[in-house]
């Protein structure tokens, strides 16, 4: 791409390498799911298939497309069948490697019929967002996931865990850094090939963060099996990455255009733009394959099918 | 303040302290210059001198009032003496500490004669940004600020040396950081008091902030003599404060609510919002001596004269 802040062909940002940083990273791309889950406008589902294609030719790897949610819950990805099919049809056998968020076994049903690969499920590191987003308490979700991650590592998929309310809950305030531990430990031991530990209502900061990941390898966790999922409600999503960056961390959760937030806690907003951590990655020299210009015109694109701008920094100024 | 995302009482962020960071910080507040100088919307006199006696009730300081540019470049400075003159009827000699910008002699002379304490000249890394905005060549710039320079520190004035475009520039791209650490050290050479770095196209990524700081330490300017001035153009303020403070930078500039930036523009250029630092250092257990809470309740009211929502994320977290 030419020159993002000017057109005139000078490459910004300058590339200056920045301590002992991984070489290499993964964007684990959740807009489709985690983004669109929490938009107020309706996508019709061969937008979301176009959306999903595109994410996927801008370099992304992995792209969550949906989540076999109830309907009544998210009703925004009320189609996951249908967009699954849709996406087999469009993509083979590229489709069945889209990780998709499953609550339960019936979830885990219809992402065998259609021949899925990889699966996610969602848990709370709190008692209340527990009772909450999953009608169980805290120790009652091990026994909702055991066997819906039974069947699917019997079934050779993998295996994501998410964690939720790591850094702070909207009805408990700050959160334990020993209750995370468990609450990741216990989805581990579960069968989850990989951990993401989630800032769903955007409050931690850098030092917290840090902690985190210190207590998890303290406890015999590896940074390798944990991702890092952080919201922009407060504008630390990416302070935090390079917290996370600096800890070794290796994966990274965002959306394009930072679509998305939480349903459930009111004051959430989107998760970290992928364009925004683009931008601090080419500029850290951190490889990553992703092609920052598809995945902004896609942004851009999706935006005027939400009928609003981006609220991600790098695509309204790239695009103005 | 009760818990800002619930209102439940429960304190957040979590105080959780990051490596060996400053146990302390000093936020240089630009908003009513920096700031207000990128605003569209035309703000009374008296409106300017409640924002300065707020941010300075917050706990701020230093508060950069204004500019004695002439109107033709900044119209909406214009008002710079009326303001002094009614913030020395408000404040006394307080209003005398507040510091503001002098482009030239002839500024000089107008914040001499109302007694003020401190003054900032504004010089350009690159030569284009030179000759842009100050008309001069990069050489001749230096000539420039050299009586007014004299004129201030022979009346025992401080003067900051504000330093632009030191991570990128618009027509030039990438800036050289031997070229950065050049034209600091002629700013210090003429008897800058502080220098502050400033991204003024928000285009620095973390590495990049580390590497300029190094280099001016190789060439003998020590971090205390240095402030850093991030544009969250790109969303990057943030992570190259943390940067600055991991390389122990103790002053940060910062507006309140992040003026001279817009929610709903297409291009967000505004200064590192006062919130959303402040947010962060909290989370990190470093001592500013400011009140977040007044500071946002006057980001909201100002949004009010300005007709439009703040582009501080915890602003708007905290509002919502």
């Amino acid at each position: 791409m030419s020159d993002p802040s000017t057109g005139s062909g000078h490459r910004l940002p300058a590339v200056v390498r920045h301590d002992d940083l991984p070489s290499r990273i993964t964007i684990y791309e959740v807009g489709a799911r985690d983004g669109l889950q929490n938009e107020k406008t309706a996508i019709d589902t061969g937008v979301k298939a176009d959306l999903i294609t595109r994410l996927l030719d801008a370099g992304l790897s992995p792209v969550e497309a949906t989540s076999f949610v109830h309907p009544k819950w998210v009703p925004q990805l009320a189609d996951a069948k249908q967009l699954m099919e849709e996406l087999v049809d469009r993509l083979g056998d590229r489709a069945r490697e889209l990780p998709v968020l499953v609550p339960n076994e019936k979830g885990l049903d219809r992402a065998l019929e259609l021949g899925l690969r990889h699966i996610a499920v969602f848990g709370s590191a709190t008692e209340t967002f527990a009772n909450k987003n999953l009608n169980q308490t805290f120790d009652g979700q091990w026994a909702m996931f055991e066997p819906t991650m039974t069947r699917a590592k019997d079934a050779n998929m993998t295996v994501r865990g998410y964690l939720s309310m790591c850094f702070g809950d909207p009805w408990e305030g700050q959160v334990e850094i020993a209750k995370v531990v468990e609450a990741g430990k216990r989805l581990l031991d579960l069968g989850a090939d990989e951990l993401s530990l989630g800032d769903t209502i955007g409050v931690a900061t850098a030092g917290h963060v840090k902690a985190l990941i210190k207590a998890f390898e303290e406890e015999g966790v590896p940074t390798e099996r944990l991702a890092l999922h952080f919201h922009d409600t407060y504008g630390q999503a990416l302070a935090n990455t390079l917290a996370g960056l600096q800890c070794g961390v290796t994966t990274y959760d965002a959306s394009a255009g930072g679509l998305g937030g939480c349903p459930y806690a009111k004051s959430a907003t989107g998760n970290l733009a992928t364009e925004d951590l683009l931008w601090m990655l080419d500029g850290l020299g951190i490889e990553h394959g992703v092609d920052l210009d598809k995945v902004a015109d896609t942004s851009s694109w999706l935006a005027g099918h939400l009928g609003r701008p981006s609220p991600s920094a790098v695509v309204r100024a790239l695009r103005s």
